[in-house]
């Protein structure tokens, strides 16, 4: 088998199936039985009959373009129309009914009125389908009434064993040699590639596949999922996931259905086959309400970077970047470092490049001397011997050619990028054809800017048809790249282990059984801090008192300075109301505390059994915060940052999705700003790392053991230099509201 | 006159010279004396006659090229080829050299080898012509030999009062109609408008040229300056304030030749005609070493912020974003605000939008119940009554015109942004005609999106001829409204004042002068201070000892607890060798501090008057920190933060180009993200504003009375909440090295 080093980047594709990329990385062991379900959708995607349910004669109607796209398209199998008004469509014979066609029909592509659905989906199951693609729209999207009829047909599909794509969407294609099905209603044919996409919007589907043939990009399979009433996204991933034709997946996707599914097929799936995303809607959850620290912290998209960051799943912001991603990953191999080298024959664009490059974190090593001198052997003496290499304003095919033929083999770069602007006296085709030849056998990523040149011109065509991407500005390539190589760095970073640890989990039951006996929202002071110590989380010794005289001995006899805190779930925000006092120095000192205190709870709520806690106040270490908040897309976050106004102020804070491994809990703990002051900031120590790595994963296996919780902060968290010190101060969980939906 | 606000978003261009731009806001006083000098480039731009020296017949060659352009664009005076060796070119007569022409000759379009550049230009010295473009390369840009050359050619068009623009350049434009000048080599020929466009790179011409094309963009003028030998981009700035053809103004800029100049002209031009930058090289200024605090954090990019903040100009990233942006400002008003109302007939597309527009800082806010009215009163039930207002899939013309006639005159909307995906059941030109009528009189920005369309389709082109600015993406919709509402924002901002304060410079130039007389490359101490206090910024109280008698009774007298600190500029960081002492609580103690320092500075550099600062311990107040350091592009730049791992571990810090007015100063305190703390956080009182206000102007004064300092650290100045009660309590000027280059 060939290893990516020797893949190379130049491939005129001989055959439909052949394609440069290889697997991102093979599964750590082969053998392995993939978490990854087999999903057969072949009834839908490989048919080898299909009915156009709604088949129309008349121009510029979505019966009469699906028709035409399966025929056009050079459908392998036979396709049926069906109309109870019309004898013949588009030169073929129709049906009044699918139950009325004499042969096995394995899809059917639903285009009549949303009122007429329910009754062709019923003979369609009747028939013996196995899949339907229902285009018309009205159902889910349009209220109640459309979201009736969309439980009726799914009820129907489910009843016959059915599956269904849609309601509400542009349709399928699947390019396989055997099967070529093209059943959209687009004007727009999708060419054959390695690059399966889905799309949960309808309309952007025409716009996909003009954007894709501009970019030269070829689909392996595609499907508009519309409202995904039975197939989701995950289901298609997972059908992909075994689909020897696709390498790459796209997505468009406006909400996960099931998020932590998506998390457990992706985070596998992103081994083999890299996977784009974009994401949108992403600001609508901005204006989620949240009481509490790491709630309030967990603003736009926390939740979406740390999915991304921990499944490997490449995200786009927007659909341009996408295809301009995807042209990288379906021809390119994916660069194994930042390091670029530009050719160039024009000196501003280069700069831009170079600009363009740094600013998205890749680095544009010099030239060696070796390969200096090998260059000057070749090329002109005014030529810029440095990175970029500017071959001046007259470089012509040959120039471009011999450059590239000693830099592909350089080992000081991960990727090249040629830029060219035309001047009149040079021809971009023989450019692009010396481009071509010069890379040709190298194995790094090969990304070419032509400006000044418009799309679908010969020269940048030369370069596309043999599978060199080309940009119109460098821009496009600097973030192209950035997001190839931030693949790359989590393809090579360590899995991580997620440890179960041995923890007393009924000890937490009882204690929240209890809080929601009494009706309590929240968890706090002493029943908190058990939680966290049932979970092996070291805990600040404190101590409950009930009365003036019980408070007083215990002082004495912990010794002083001493924290006291009110111990109550009525008080949300107890420095607020005084329900906080540090520094404690005298036996006189804490009674007047303990005083004060009853005093203001009898005036919150005057029912309750009052009592404090009583801890040693804690002096050196640095005050962390940890919590989990609950992101509406991604589920359960961890949330990491440095205590006071580090998090109230500076909100510097890093957040994972659930479960948290060893090397995530490092990853966080390292990635906020303020990282410096527990790493040993001017003299001082580093704090015991472990200690923190720890507390998040226990935070993480409470948060996946338990789903009572809507929100926890644990705050402050010490981390001390000193191995053992580092403990819990306090901690608050948030009950979930079990009305709420999960 | 027309006011803004009476401006139609719709024109079709009658005459070459009607635009619907108008300036962005008059001066404050129109009669007020400009502080931009006119500059008459007439001879250049505006010539009755043309030699083209270095005429070709030889198709494909830049001499060649550049003849056929000026007759190919209808030049309205003479054209004259020079050539020794050809008595007719391009089927005019040519002369061998511009004295043979019997003719005056205004403007001198150079193409000859590098090495004959000089004769020719002194022979068009002698000719009495007017101006030169130098297109031929292997000047400055080739090494010492070219420099040389260069400044040669210089001397000869200095000492015949000529003008020039080049060398190694692709030409300038000017459209016209009098006129009609096409002086380059490209392809691709600029049609009228209102933008003018400087470009450094000569490479980017016809790049520029293309992409202008595609976005129906015209230019008034267009200038490749080159190596700006003579003619700068600050000159053509000059030129084209004046220029009334020319309401706009893009820059591709590598780098500026007078900063300051630059910040002087383009502070006042932004009020009346915006200029849009792509300001490249970047980055490669991120290696600058640097000593000081203000320094370090001065890095990447800070300096081009700040002067874009100061002076109004537009600063774009990339040259597709030149474009984009530019579409909107030539033929659409400027936003008033950040309310964006999208019609649209896809709904993925819109939550595009919404996510991008949201993210880039705009709003889309909801539709009120009257406009919800009317518009149920034109449209389908089915409609999606919200924003984006989705028309659903089956929009056509009549839908989108009725909603935009309505939603263009809502005061609760600053733009519009209409977003259309085909279906193939809808004829796009229709839609862009329906467009087209639907905004016409109204005053908001209109920016549309046509997914899926290939650029250039008719669809498409109907919107751009009529003024209406069409994107692929909404991405680039967002990204360019953001921009126009910033330079909006910044055209409604206060001007500021910049107080000029009565101090005591001379007493300062004394001790710049003691300093520099005792080697010294930097002030510190109690020198330091004392500038600081000359310059009327309040100072802690200090005192100098310099034995420890005299410490001590010093001490006894100010009062416990106090701060002692080495009063020496040998030491660079005090702290690091223990040149500080803090908490000094009784006279055994600072006996004991100022032994251990003596030691110290012995250890250091004995041949020393040794002495120490002695001052009161500030308890309270914010600590904050103020200093300058001088950018390689944009001259010294002011720095403000909060003290101690705010700077140092955090980077939470803002940075101003001086002068700094009273609104800069304030709005370089309040952009800081830890200002929270000084506006009072959690109880406390907020610190006195004016006080730091002060502090920053009369720092950015000392900046301006003396170019003797490389950097300046002020730190800490203590910010207090009670008036009057604000200090610096130390700080530290480091001297220019007198060599460099200023």
């Amino acid at each position: 088998m060939k290893t990516r080093k020797q893949a190379s980047n130049i491939s005129v594709k001989k055959s439909a199936r052949s394609t440069t990329r290889k697997p991102a990385r093979k599964s750590a062991k082969g053998g392995a039985k993939s978490i990854i379900e087999p999903c057969s959708l072949d009834g839908i995607f490989r048919p080898r009959s299909v009915a156009v349910i709604g088949a129309s004669s008349t121009k510029l109607t979505i019966g009469r373009q699906i028709l035409h796209n399966l025929i056009q398209g050079e459908f392998q199998g036979k396709v049926f129309p069906v109309n109870p008004h019309a004898d013949v469509i588009h030169s073929i014979k129709a049906y009044p009914s699918v139950l009325d066609i004499p042969d096995p029909v394995d899809l059917a592509l639903v285009i009549v009125p949303r009122e007429h659905v329910a009754k062709v989906v019923e003979e369609c199951g009747k028939k013996g389908v196995k899949g339907v693609v229902v285009i018309s729209a009205g159902f889910k999207e349009a209220g109640a009434k459309g979201r009736e009829m969309e439980q009726k047909v799914l009820a129907i599909v489910r009843k016959y064993g059915m599956r269904m794509i849609g309601p509400n969407c542009f349709g399928i294609v699947n390019t396989e040699p055997g099967v070529n099905l093209n059943g959209t209603f687009g004007k727009t044919f999708p060419k054959r590639g390695n690059v399966a996409f889905v799309s949960q919007s309808g309309a952007l589907g025409e716009a996909i596949m003009v954007h894709a043939q501009e970019a030269h990009l070829g689909f392996s399979m595609f499907a508009s999922i519309g409202n995904k009433a039975d197939i989701s996204g995950n289901d298609l991933l997972e059908y992909w996931a075994n689909d020897p034709g696709t390498e790459i997946i796209l997505m468009y996707i406006e909400n996960f259905g099931n998020p932590r599914r998506f998390i457990k097929i992706a985070r596998e799936l992103s081994r083999t086959k890299p996977i784009v995303v974009v994401k949108s809607g992403r600001t609508a959850q901005g204006a989620k309400a949240a009481s509490s620290h790491t709630g309030a912290l967990a603003g736009l998209d926390v939740g979406a970077d740390a999915f991304f960051e921990q499944t490997g799943v490449i995200r786009v912001d927007t659909v341009e970047q996408l295809f301009d991603v995807a042209s990288a990953l379906s021809h390119q191999p994916i660069p194994k470092g930042p390091r670029v080298m530009i050719a160039t024959n024009a000196g501003g664009p280069a700069i831009l490049a170079t600009d363009s490059l740094i600013s998205h974190g890749l680095e544009t090593p010099q030239l060696s001397d070796a390969t200096k001198k090998k260059l000057r052997a070749k090329l002109p003496p005014e030529v810029n011997f440095s990175n970029p290499l500017d071959l001046i304003a007259g470089a012509g095919p040959k120039e471009f050619e011999s450059a590239l033929k000693i830099l592909k083999s350089d080992r000081r770069y991960d990727a090249i990028v040629p830029i060219f602007v035309p001047p009149i006296t040079v021809d971009p085709s023989e450019v692009s054809q010396a481009i071509t030849d010069g890379v040709k056998g190298g194995n790094k990523t090969v990304l070419s800017c032509f400006m000044g040149v418009r799309s679908g011109s010969e020269g940048v065509n030369v370069l596309k048809e043999n599978g060199l991407p080309v940009y119109r500005f460098p821009d496009a390539i600097a973030k192209t790249l950035e997001r190839l190589v931030w693949y790359n760095n989590w393809l090579e970073r360590p899995r991580g282990s997620i440890h179960i640890h041995e923890v007393n989990s009924a000890k937490v039951r009882k204690i929240i059984k209890k809080a929601e006996s009494k009706g309590q929202r929240e968890i706090v002071g002493a029943e908190a801090l058990e939680i966290v110590a049932a979970y092996g989380i070291d805990v600040a010794e404190y101590h409950e008192a009930a009365s003036v005289t019980d408070v007083v001995s215990l002082a004495d006899k912990l010794g002083y300075p001493l924290v006291m805190k009110i111990n109550t779930p009525r008080i949300l925000h107890k420095t607020d109301v005084g329900g906080v006092a540090v520094d404690l120095r005298t036996a006189d000192e804490v009674r007047s505390a303990y005083e004060s205190m009853e005093k203001k709870v009898a005036r919150h709520s005057s029912d309750e059994d009052f009592s404090v806690v009583l801890q040693k106040m804690i002096r050196g270490g640095v005050e962390t915060v940890m919590g989990m908040t609950m992101d509406p897309t991604y589920g359960p976050l961890i949330m990491f940052g440095l205590g006071g106004v580090f998090v109230e102020v500076m909100k510097d804070v890093s957040f994972r999705v659930c479960p948290v491994s060893d090397v995530t809990a490092e990853r966080m703990i390292e990635s906020i700003k303020s990282y410096p002051l527990l790493a040993g900031f001017r003299g001082s120590k580093p704090v015991d790392k472990q200690a923190l790595m720890s507390g998040l994963m226990r935070l993480s296996q409470i948060v996946n053991d338990f789903d009572d919780f809507s929100e926890i902060d644990i705050n402050p968290f010490i981390a001390s230099s000193r191995k053992g010190e580092s403990c819990v101060v306090d901690a608050r969980f948030l009950l979930r509201d079990k009305g709420e939906t999960k």
